[in-house]
């Protein structure tokens, strides 16, 4: 059965009821929530489609079968919203990220609008066999018309450099030398690398309003990035 | 150790010495394995990498070790190669579909350039868990500059059209309406079409040099192909 939505206050910068007490680490959705919580408190009519800019319905079972449960922000733990795992989502609307672990941490699964009946319908990697998705967040700066990325050779912005604002399943298709790369800077957009080519494999979801779009060293990538091999980098799609 | 290329004999339409006796339904290498041919009888310099338009390593065991073999043209058995399965292997120019089965059947696996150490790094679909490749052949027609596709909502071209010339990780987030197509028409290059967003689950290749680019029902994307759900596109790098 369809439940409500776990809807963020618009108290100080923008936190979900869900984060209270532990720092929102992503940036705050700016009118959606704020639109929403007006429309419940006054009891309106539900928000014009055109004003939700992400909207993501999670299930307890795979097929999208049993508890589910509706969020237009981000959910840092989906045990407070008693559900022990998330097994299947369907995206409405905007792109987002979900996560292994609570709090935003482990393997980064990219979600864009679809339908995803099983877990493997986003993890991208099986050598890492990963069946929880715990935590997620839309991606704001998602952006498929103008999106610009420079690549470098190795760390701290320092050798051979390449600036791209197209989708590439294989970098060394396009001339780059081998299967690593040493950092990044996200000019526009967001973008997602991958570690093998064909978009498989480990993902990274890279942004331009975090971290200052900079991510100096393969460590920044996310807490489940071990080497710098990335072989295949696209635009997300908003 | 490395070993030579099984190469494919110039005679009537170029057949591969492995494919000798069974219908070659690829569409035939022009060049290269002419070319290769002349040199290999004439005990000649190795092809400049220039004329080469096709080039894969495939090896028996995971992380590029064990036997090894080169390709530049089709193989549609491996095991004629005295390999029992293929657990890694190298893109080194151009591009390749894999295939479960022998005789280019079965689940395919689009593989661009550069290296595929495990077979989950190329698998698309871990519902159905296969970690077999037992053929495979060049994309020819992928260009990754110029391709073009139209996608229809019923079979036989029926229906609501759309005219497509870029990736497209969620065709619903593009305003397609469902997570289904009936059937394609390639006008141009070679695309590969997936069950889910994101490029996840099973994948088809689609060619306009195959069919005369025309794939009128979901039976026709494929041996594998069970259902018309489609949820993202995108060309198939050169």
């Amino acid at each position: 059965m369809a439940q409500t939505n776990p809807l963020p206050v618009p108290t100080g910068p923008w936190k979900s009821v869900r984060s209270r007490g532990r720092e929102n680490r992503q940036p705050p959705l700016c009118h959606p929530p704020v639109l929403e919580w007006l429309r419940s408190s006054l009891r309106m009519a539900p928000l014009p489609r055109e004003l939700i800019s992400a909207g993501i319905t999670v299930y307890d079972q795979e097929n999208f079968q049993g508890k589910r449960m509706e969020f237009t922000s981000a959910c840092p733990n989906i045990m407070e919203c008693n559900f022990d795992n998330i097994r299947s989502l369907k995206v409405e609307c905007g792109a987002w990220v979900g996560y292994e672990h609570t709090g935003f941490c482990g393997q980064q699964f990219t979600l864009e609008r679809g339908e995803y009946p099983r877990w493997d319908a986003w993890s991208g990697s099986n050598a890492y066999h990963i069946e929880r998705l715990m935590s997620f967040r839309p991606i704001c700066s998602a952006n498929h018309k103008e999106s610009k990325i420079t690549i470098f050779e190795k760390d701290n912005f320092i050798g051979r450099q390449w600036e791209l604002s197209d989708d590439y399943p294989s970098l060394q298709a396009m001339g780059w030398a081998n299967n690593e790369v040493g950092s990044m800077k996200i000019q526009c957009g967001a973008w997602v690398c991958y570690q093998y080519p064909g978009y498989r494999g480990y993902q990274y979801v890279l942004e331009a309003d975090h971290h200052g779009g900079d991510y100096k060293h393969w460590r920044e990538w996310g807490s489940h990035a071990q080497t710098c091999q990335i072989q295949s980098i696209r635009r997300i799609q908003q």
